[in-house]
């Protein structure tokens, strides 16, 4: 009876704050998703534990997992691989649980395109806000740094293109309770309550 | 600069409480919608405002916005005219601010005919909830009681169906919580923010 759960994505520019949500968001009793484990080839650090810090793998099973199309994202930083594997991930959506990834623009763009029903979150720094502001007080600033502004807004406004909602970190904990709304509203939208209905009334 | 509010329709089965959802709402400090005021031809009551509790018209004029298509949606009931003036939507929606309205599911289907970018909202009664339950302990109740809940079900699942989202009243409380994540999700919709930066950049 139960429904799928929702995979969460959180991305964003790098230094927009990323890693602050997530653990503030993990803080939180009430949070119900599950954190999406990475897969590394890099070797555990003193007190690390398999399959709850990371999943260790070998450079060699790591690659086969790649040929596999076992990763839904991964990518490689100084010597290592790193990525996401798609059987937690799915395993853990058909138990009805939502799982909560935090990841780099790319990865995103890596998972939008294989698992497109995702549920894409933008983290954007409060440069909108801030540029209104800087646009509504023009005068007291030099033209260099507003032109500047203006540039770094329309990089965001193309990355944020393939996301479904925006949520500027103004404040952390204002940016979880966006995050949070999102997430229940999804849950809420009809298609998905009605599938649940449907289902349910099928079996009669 | 500022973007167009959006229209918040709550509607549902008679009886199911819409109308406590609404008190509930408007009591709440946080709620910042405005409420749509109903325009009538039935006569003010002691101590009811014209442009407060309702906008009152005799019937030549209601007639005349009839024609003129100036309603939202109207019915009669009990020989008087009920119905939802547009300008005064329009106007608070161009304002920026969130226009709320509760009303029935003919008149929702009307609005959504007319206005089918406003944010639909179904208030269910718990039976979903309260079917499973029946479903999973049956044995324990009457097939005639199933089968008419089933049949209720169906109804509901039939309603709902040109709704975004649907929203469980089985406390009013809770049922509020979800109107107001799924009121701020709408607002964080990629859509909608990027268009707000568009604008703003295209001044430059």
């Amino acid at each position: 009876m139960n429904e799928k759960g929702l995979l969460i994505v959180l991305s964003g520019p790098s230094g927009v704050g990323k890693g602050t949500v997530r653990k503030e968001l993990f803080s939180n009793p009430k949070t119900t998703y599950e954190y999406s484990i990475s897969m590394t080839t890099r070797l555990p650090r003193e007190g690390e534990v398999n399959g709850t810090d990371y999943f260790f793998k070998t450079r060699n099973e790591f690659e086969a997992l790649i040929a596999q199309d076992k990763l839904l994202e991964y990518a490689e930083y100084v010597g290592n691989y790193y990525g996401t594997p798609v059987d937690y991930v799915k395993e853990t959506l058909n138990k009805g649980r939502d799982v909560f990834l935090e990841i780099e623009v790319q990865g995103a763009r890596q998972i939008r395109e294989k698992f497109p029903e995702g549920l894409f979150i933008f983290l954007a720094p409060p440069s909108l806000s801030e540029l209104q502001n800087r646009l509504v007080h023009r005068g007291t600033e030099s033209s260099d740094i507003i032109a500047s502004r203006v540039e770094k807004a329309r990089k965001e406004l193309e990355m944020m293109n393939l996301y479904d909602y925006v949520v500027e970190n103004d404040h952390v904990e204002l940016a979880c309770e966006r995050i949070h709304a999102i997430v229940l509203a999804e849950h809420l939208r009809r298609d998905r309550v009605e599938a649940r209905y449907k289902k349910m009334l099928e079996v009669e």
